[in-house]
């Protein structure tokens, strides 16, 4: 039913990224994108490395991102300097993915971000995640209101993810979202006809 | 009922941060920081001119921020570069004194930032201020849970306050804050006990 698109996935070689390309490459083609190995290496925490990506890949319906780089540690060595990691990576990486991207992205295409509970439920040692998830879902429903020729933006925001269990004991009493739930999350994004929402898969 | 606090007002000589002021002035010993004028000068997108502030003012019992700098304007303007107004101003600026003022802030102190109903309300415009408040919220709800001695933290999220009506045409559907329910919201988190809570006043 979903006609074959050309999907970009950032953060490709993230235990996330990995699972969203095997599950979406029998039927659509994947554009794989990591800081490190990937179809493409793309820092995206610099403007100019996002320019210059969008230019070479060419036409594209969809984005997806699962970057989400983010300081987690002690509240007590938590400053401004440590602040940046999730302010320049998973906030303004991927929203300056979005302002960028508008340009290059085909008519009626759609990106779809990844925040995640914390933004509502805080765990010890995250809080440059909430502020971060935050940002992106603000981001996202203003966003929805004011890009234009049918262009969608929507997040996905899981809890701790069913692959990762090595994150489990920071998560007391998270359910966590198993890898299939994460991918029907995007997938409503990608081929639904939803925009501005935070998806909670 | 309240016992008189000293209360650190940053934003002061703007609409919401007067009104406060004299709202609590009569009860209360107010310390007015603004960007210029005011009992002190402070730019808080310098985190070294934060931390000499507060190891000027000496002991306080809360801190109220309405200090909220973002970009506004065309989505077609809207880069990395202006974004960041927001990102410095509103965002970053208002958790860097949270993160340095808890070193200084009296124990069963209470710092009050704003935000605003553009976290879940956007309008065409404000993309900036959304991702700005989303960011802020999810950092309180974050503080709250790791803030130690009893500190307590909140925002106050208002829609356009009343006494800025060159700003109502921005918000249609909007009923404005009244400058008493801001007054309000702002005591709540001043003199309540709540903490981690986003105020709608």
């Amino acid at each position: 039913m979903n006609t074959r698109k050309r999907i970009i996935i950032v953060g490709a070689t993230g235990t996330m990224g990995k699972y969203l390309a095997t599950a979406l490459e029998s039927e659509h083609e994947i554009v794989r994108v990591a800081t490190k190995s990937g179809d493409y290496e793309v820092d995206i925490t610099s403007t100019d490395a996002i320019e210059k990506f969008y230019k070479e890949v060419g036409e594209f319906d969809a984005l997806i991102s699962t970057a989400g780089p983010t300081f987690v540690g002690p509240w007590k060595n938590l400053t401004d300097k440590e602040f940046r990691k999730g302010v320049e990576g998973k906030m303004m990486g991927q929203i300056n993915l979005v302002l960028i991207g508008q340009h290059y992205i085909n008519p009626k295409g759609s990106f779809t971000l990844i925040t995640g509970a914390l933004t509502h439920e805080p765990q010890i040692n995250f809080a440059n995640a909430s502020a971060a998830n935050g940002a992106v879902e603000g981001f996202v429903r203003a966003a929805a209101i004011e890009l234009q020729n049918g262009i969608r933006i929507n997040a996905v925001s899981p809890t701790v993810i069913e692959n990762s269990p090595h994150y489990f004991p920071y998560f007391p009493g998270e359910i966590p979202t198993t890898m299939k739930q994460l991918e029907f999350g995007f997938k409503k994004s990608l081929f639904g006809a939803v925009t501005g929402q935070i998806i909670k898969p």
